[in-house]
């Protein structure tokens, strides 16, 4: 394919995608397919000869399409959003121009460059402490999604901590205690963590517990109860050395006391000093909210923490991926990561003027990020980036009233947070098995018919369903119809009566039911 | 921005990408600006209103494409190439369209599933073992680089080996044995073997040691050498659990002796036996030419290896991220990786009917990357491959030709080596200082008149120039032309004689001495 083909077929792509997001919301928004179903239609092997363009480009629409669920739409429900934004797009058409690893500075100054300089315009735009800025002690890096942002937060935070508590001890000594350290370190979150943090202290090959969490603190952590924690490990002989502290959990967006955890932190852990527990802010969907004035008094401690991350391809108009990972002191990530640090280390990264970026990650190679975190910041503006924020806080916010009008009907577990409701279906027996079993099977038929696409979850022992409606092509009139869509299937599987509207035809053929609960509990939030 | 505004945004996109290919072999291919030159050109934060498109897009051409090396420029042969082909940006726009975390099968069926079908076909086309199909007990995944792809093995390969190793240990006695050994077990690769196994070995909380290689051996790693370390680690009570062995290293392009180092395997650390050295292959640059029968034998002993990744986005017309890891057995990623192995495996995962690449992986949420490799396979076909690969051999080879009939200035090393010819400049004094000497001197004025860019590297401790021609774009007229501008550097520096070509006004700024040297060795390869 030559430039001159290149022009065409890329028209002719726009053309189907602007098509697509035209006409997405008439679209089914949870494929139908069965597993396996796109095996039987592709051969089992690459041609031998070349295919033109418009024999590829017609199985985008008949072959890809159909087994696509359409996180764009807005009858888009579920897990959390996962933005798309047109000037996001453009930006990864030029990003796959310059393609290149860009794993140091002059491999492409620019591709370096232009991320210090939107990252601190984040740290500006959500109100993150100075420290957080690359002309002071840290720096931000675009990871590819806020569980690869905990991995690398925690294999620093478990170097610094080794390297720290061991301090003064050589030889033998040294590694006697640094293989007795690895055996009792331990990595900590609340019961509502991601299970990212579980799985990154796996791939750490480090201990991990959990904090609980309680409905009258509204499943948020407080310090009281990580205190127990900090406690009982000491009793045991763990050493704690890292903590996720969350800001929007996957199952409630519940926000953790960041005042209290600070507070008992400095009496078990007291920061800057070894044997600190590093304090990762997980904040992958609601950090987008930070862009709002109103929310901005929650960063006040994280002066005291030491790395905070949020997905602007969640809910602030990015595509996937744009995870952004701030740190307060970039050498700690160096420090890690780095292959051989005294070595690469050197007047110009330190002074932040050169930065390798492949010493602030798992990977060395990247792509060019901040392309579309560029355009998108320009493309809005802060104004239109709050509006889209606010619109969907208000727009949640009227659909927990509209819930919350049909107590007969529904009860609001928690929420509305974040543009999140969490509610189950009342039982007339007032039984609790009675009223899980009615509010999984009305979160089934509502997936089943297919009109919206919700996610379930478990909240404190309790079946709940999650509503959150915040993508950027979410509209007033689909969450008054999701309402409509629950009040139905409710009174039909609760009351036995008929719905008002006609059902969709078609059936769920696949793993609707408690896997979706499961997957949305366990990897809804985080990616 | 809306349908009918991003319609003519895009399209004038393209137009700007596809004139940016057609004129980028007249473009300086190594960036001139200097560091920080980017943050003086954009304001201290984001504006308040949102901006226009024009607006945004002049910026592209004026401030971010004078600070990207051209890694797509037919004179750019440093490092190894970053492929990008016009299909694969094609499937790119679509992946952004459809964007979506796609952590599990229902969230996207046809992501997983291509995925699945691509994977497959790759094992054909490159020849690996049926081992590696999703159809037995394999199966690959599309991993962001190689350098991931190698700590997602070692996390694997690091459980496994605790796991297996310990079996029948239980309690107290079960967690010494794991303490103990992960202070014992070490990740081993060769000298020449990418840094990023140290990383790896590093996030993974192990130890590192390197086996030797020498020069008769044709830096290759050798069955011999491996058994000395792995003789040197029994003695000091060390286990070696995992090992890189490299079809293609990065400072020489040498292929590992896998036949040697599978017989010493196999007396050592027998496979398929508790205690079993895992042993991946990194192809990450020349595991692209599997495309070509000639080179096919190559993989007859990986049935006795354990992983083989290799990066369409080096050679192989797709742009990056596109790192193809295949295992070939699935479930020793799933036990390491999964949150909770026993909870999510089931009759489907297993059969591989539904794959969820979540457990195959360090990150949860996904790009929709298949949809590149599926373009590149079928608008380039098999032959059309096969071209690609045999035409930059081929040139290698004649570049090899004429660097050698210049042994009066030239001393080719190693190679040509899948396209890559490792040469030193040759003294009158007949002094290896000397020769070091002048090497740099030839390879920094070669990149500071930027006509081409080059890397330098450090093999058996002479100081060498690696040239590689092998992007996309790259034409044998290039060729030719880079080895009249070595031959007319090379004759100024070392014989004083002024060169017949115009020099290219302006110097680099910016380190390309020592600096890039090092980087070329340790970053150059495995991105």
């Amino acid at each position: 394919m030559d430039s001159k083909q290149f022009r065409k077929a890329a028209t002719s792509a726009i053309d189907e995608i602007a098509n697509y997001y035209d006409t997405i919301a008439d679209r089914r928004v949870l494929s139908e397919v069965e597993p396996g179903y796109l095996k039987k239609l592709l051969p089992s092997g690459p041609p031998q000869e070349g295919e033109a363009w418009a024999d590829i480009q017609k199985d985008i629409e008949t072959k890809i399409v159909p087994g696509l669920t359409h996180w764009q739409s807005p009858k888009f429900m579920a897990f959390f959003p996962a933005s798309s934004s047109f000037p996001a797009m453009l930006a990864d058409m030029y990003s796959a121009a310059f393609t290149a690893p860009a794993f140091n500075w002059i491999c492409s100054p620019a591709v370096t460059e232009l991320e210090t300089v939107v990252m601190d315009w984040l740290v500006k735009l959500i109100n993150l402490p100075d420290c957080y800025l690359s002309t002071t002690h840290g720096g931000g890096v675009i990871q590819g999604s806020a569980s690869e942002a905990i991995v690398t937060v925690m294999v620093a935070a478990r170097d610094k901590y080794l390297r720290e508590t061991t301090a003064g001890l050589t030889g033998l000594e040294l590694e006697d205690a640094i293989a007795h350290k690895r055996s009792r370190i331990v990595a900590l979150g609340s019961e509502a963590a991601h299970s990212s943090t579980q799985k990154a202290a796996q791939i750490c090959g480090v201990r991990y517990r959990s904090v609980s969490i309680t409905k009258a603190d509204n499943f948020a952590m407080t310090g009281a109860n990580l205190e127990k924690v900090l406690e009982e490990c000491k009793a045991q002989g763990l050493e704690p050395f890292y903590l996720t502290t969350t800001m929007g959990t996957t199952n409630t967006c519940a926000v953790d006391d960041f005042a209290t955890i600070t507070e008992v932190l400095s009496r078990h852990a007291p920061p800057n000093v070894a044997g600190e527990v590093w304090v990762h802010v997980d904040a992958a969907y609601a950090g987008a909210a930070l862009v709002c004035l109103e929310y901005q008094h929650l960063t006040a401690t994280f002066d005291q923490f030491h790395s905070f991350d949020f997905n602007m391809h969640k809910w602030l108009l990015t595509n996937f991926d744009a995870s952004c990972l701030f740190v307060r002191k970039r050498k700690d990530l160096i420090e890690a990561l780095s292959i051989s640090p005294t070595y690469l280390r050197n007047e110009f990264s330190e002074r932040g003027l050169v930065t390798d970026y492949r010493d602030w990650q798992i990977p060395l190679g990247r792509r060019f990020r901040s392309l579309k975190i560029w355009f998108v910041l320009r493309s809005y503006g802060v104004k239109g980036m709050q509006e889209h924020i606010r619109k969907h806080v208000k727009w949640g916010e009227d659909f927990a009233k509209m819930i919350d009008s049909r107590k007969d009907l529904f009860h609001i577990i928690t929420g509305p947070n974040y543009a999140l409701t969490v509610f189950n279906v009342v039982s007339k027996a007032d039984c609790k098995n009675e009223q899980d079993r009615l509010t999984k099977d009305v979160y089934e038929l509502v997936n089943k018919r297919g009109d919206i696409y919700i996610t379930s979850t478990v909240v404190s022992g309790t079946y709940a369903i999650r509503v959150v409606s915040s993508n950027p092509l979410a509209e007033e009139k689909y969450i008054r119809r999701a309402f409509e869509i629950l009040v139905e299937a409710t009174e039909e599987v609760r009351d036995g009566k008929v719905a008002k509207s006609p059902v969709v035809n078609g059936s769920v053929k696949n793993a609707t039911g408690e896997g979706i609960a499961e997957a949305a509990m366990m990897t809804g939030h985080d990616v």
